[in-house]
């Protein structure tokens, strides 16, 4: 890949305009020590563009815990082998608060919204468990590293934290495994989701993994076959724009205007169809669980390109 | 305005290809008699470009009961002259399921999700009569003649039918009534609410009202003045996007991919930014309560001009 | 009637033993003026014998608003009626909390959980509006004249203020209407409603118009006919021990150990199967909306005598 | 103990009169193998009076697998040791159906509403095990040992398959768990759990070993010390006649009158205040997941003995 000439000041100008609020707004997750002793100042962006050119900026190439923006790629890898089936256990609707994720799986008998709420998500690690026994989180990373076009690993200690203290996670698959819409032991459906967010890499890496959603399903590293059909890829865009952002969809979709997915290590990804992935980190998260830095540069970065679907 | 020697063919090969389905799939809303006589048959389109061309097809031109595409309006007469007060009262989230409008509205306090859920255009609504007391209803035709272009008027028959049949919606504006959430005499907002659902109007002068949402808050009629801020405009989208459709907005996002508000009159309104909107009418409705045959005409009209957000 | 010399003493004991914590806990219902401006420092107890002997105390004669203990003569009313088939419309099961009323009333289509929840005595005045029409409210008043011994009447000024404010009521109502469950129009059977709170009655005229509740169904006024079977009494007290107190009957069952029905009035009756019929007024609430200094009086009076069904 | 010449007949009675509707209505438990090979035809009854004679008809000295029962004896050794702090974590409120324990437990921050809920049962473990820790269980056996006059002994293989299906009180647990509300490992309160649930006794051992609940907390073998306060033993009876039989409680109250706890396994125990204590089993449910026969084998014996506590 090669520099982007038109984009690297952008990058530049958003985090010399936002460096000075780093860390002065919202909170690091502190649910487990892993990510709660990040320093909240970090703050990187990078982008790739649908015609393989690539900037970044800030801490732009420093891996984090990339958390639940790792549900965009399972659900890739499960609709790859799956199709239209993986549909069967899982919605494609917003869900609300989540408050209503709880009641609406007991009333709708198990079966998740959507594959981005944290149910949804164990749903799709229970397909991949399925599909893949023992090596699914080697085809993971097999396939991260494929996007990333750079090795990616797992932050084992981020994982064993998860697990020890992931009990309303345990209680979602235990949940849903007493209405049978999980085929697989719940240990081993959570060890799969446990890792998949403890996926460690960079604004970089992710918006170069992501670069498939901005160019119909295909990505610029893999030159023979699409990562997935174009219509899996919009599929996977309607998604993010809907339900990507916890409960802050409607204010994403208004703001930014892009198809974005969040994680709780401070990190978002976006889509400009046909243009360019972007990715950002900044650790602080504000009240909805996303990065609130992370918001403002994107925001900030669609008032200065015009990117955005609106 | 002048004709529109692009989309024309568009809108007339559509309902050409469509027209053997009309009426058979889904059901005509039968919920009033006024609605449930309604011939199943009728299918009609109609387009205005941000530049000013119109084109219709099939009965674009005949008038039908636009329901709850008349909350896009309210929601425009609100935001005019609330600006972001309004939110005060109303959230901008999507709320999952009819469901859990309920139980979030209890637990939430009375302050429904989004303005395009019932509670929601209920509590636009009580802003509205609180503005404009009376004169309410007369202040909304008086804008929706004015973004028509043309004379638009209540269907008197169907508010009386509604008012005569309408229990969940006197529940809900009751129960918010109860938090203190509605500030004037609930038989006086739903009054406004009612009669704002009977609007009756055809797909052009939907497609022509709705202009605005295309051109950044500008009317090509209002020479003027602008119908609301670029940034209310990208409001109201975004909330169509992710809210318009009822429970099936997700599944808009993915085969539509435009902001999109539907009616159970069987209208519905969609919105290519900075290029034009559309409507489209078809009677019968499908499971989620929107038009089956206008979801296709618009899946259509996406797959044939490429006029997708993704 | 007779005096009661056995009980005689005990309720002046108990009314002279508490006197001085009259008014000192709890809150009297504020949310119409007409309960909101009574003096919190009345107290009165009134009790009456299987065998036709009275005995009242304090402010036991003096008559307040009894509210939600109507629910217990209106249920008496169509179960005479009615029999069996009352229960094609409402449940007999507790309903846990009221904020599940709501729900419940949703996941179970508009069927209240029990007659003593306000959703299940609105059903219960949708039937007697059935069977009596116009006539509903004065059957009620010449049931409770016959059962009190002496004319007993509505206080109009109360029951226009519940009218005025009873939101969640008109909610209630209009949702079971929306699920097909009254029969009548909301504003009729609402009328009811609102006038069977707004009765006016004193201890010894509950403790008297209960007292079939104590004998098996056969009142001591009544010389030939039973107000309801021996079944039906069961069942009424049944209900009141399981449903009678809002979300504090667990708490009763415990300290009390006797079926009771409480009104935010104040107003406490309690049933000693067999042996008597006792009522309390106090008007100050607790948290869980029933008479803080009746209850005290309650487990006093059981304490002190021994009548418990425990 | 001795023989019961008042109540032998009266049992002999019952299951004489019964016996053809053995296994005629309602359905073995069949979620774990163990639980539904049980032939449905078995039927018991036992009686121990608060005198200390004993009766028992029909299969009354078989054991059978007490499920829910058990929760009785638990709660009552919590109360032992922990007295009025138990109530911290546990409320003592009847919860409505099923469906709303879960929505409650959200609502109510991961705090049950009462004992005899799976919910509650699960919270009272963990109080026991935060007690007695790994000799939480065979405090439990001793407890039980001591009150039944006879060892007791759990069940393996049938602890061993709740564990292996329980994946809604794993739910359940963990749920808590992620509300802060239990203090000790969920595997290790659900193994306290599934185990007291498969404790195996007869109606016989059933009802000498619930003897304190109809003496104020005295149990007949037990010559110095009480098993509980008085207080606590009317605590524990309240919770059983309002909460002790699933979604049936009410109906219970009304059919049979006395507190009554029942169990899947098709046991069901029963109190007469100060007269006596009776076990009853019949392995078939109803919808409600109580014993069939079990139920009307109680109304029996209310209706020829006129011991109701109404």
């Amino acid at each position: 890949m090669s520099a982007a000439p038109e984009f690297q000041p952008v990058l530049d100008g958003i985090v010399a305009a936002l460096s000075e609020l780093r860390g002065t707004e919202g909170q690091v997750a502190s649910y487990i020590p892993a990510l709660a002793r990040i320093d909240a100042r970090h703050f990187g962006m990078a982008l790739v563009t649908a015609d393989g050119q690539e900037a970044q900026a800030g801490d732009g190439a420093m891996p984090f815990s990339i958390q639940s923006i790792s549900k965009v790629f399972t659900l890739t890898l499960a609709m790859q082998h799956l199709g239209e089936a993986l549909w069967e256990r899982i919605g494609r609707e917003p869900s609300g608060s989540a408050f209503n994720s709880l009641v609406q799986l007991e009333f709708e008998q198990g079966r998740p919204r959507n594959p981005f709420i944290n149910a949804g998500a164990i749903a799709v690690a229970d397909r991949l468990v399925s599909l893949f026994g023992g090596g699914a989180k080697a085809e993971l990373l097999a396939l991260m590293t494929a996007l990333a076009g750079e090795p990616v690993a797992f932050d084992e200690e981020v994982a064993a934290s998860e697990a020890a203290t992931g009990f309303r996670n345990l209680a979602l698959a235990n949940f849903m495994k007493s209405f049978g819409k999980l085929d697989n032991p719940v240990e081993q459906v959570l060890d799969l989701y446990f890792h998949q967010c403890a996926l460690r890499m960079s604004c970089l890496q992710l918006a170069r993994a992501a670069a498939y959603l901005s160019r119909d399903g295909h990505h610029p590293l893999w030159a023979g076959r699409a990562v997935c059909t174009e219509r899996q890829t919009r599929r996977i865009n309607a998604l993010m724009l809907t339900c990507g952002t916890y409960d802050a969809a409607g204010e994403f979709a208004y703001r930014i205007g892009l198809p974005c997915k969040s994680g709780v290590g401070g990190g978002i990804v976006a889509v400009v169809p046909d243009r360019l992935t972007l990715a950002v980190w900044a650790p602080a998260l504000d009240a909805t669980g996303n990065s609130a830095l992370g918001r403002q540069a994107l925001e900030m970065f669609v008032a200065r390109t015009g990117l955005s679907v609106f």
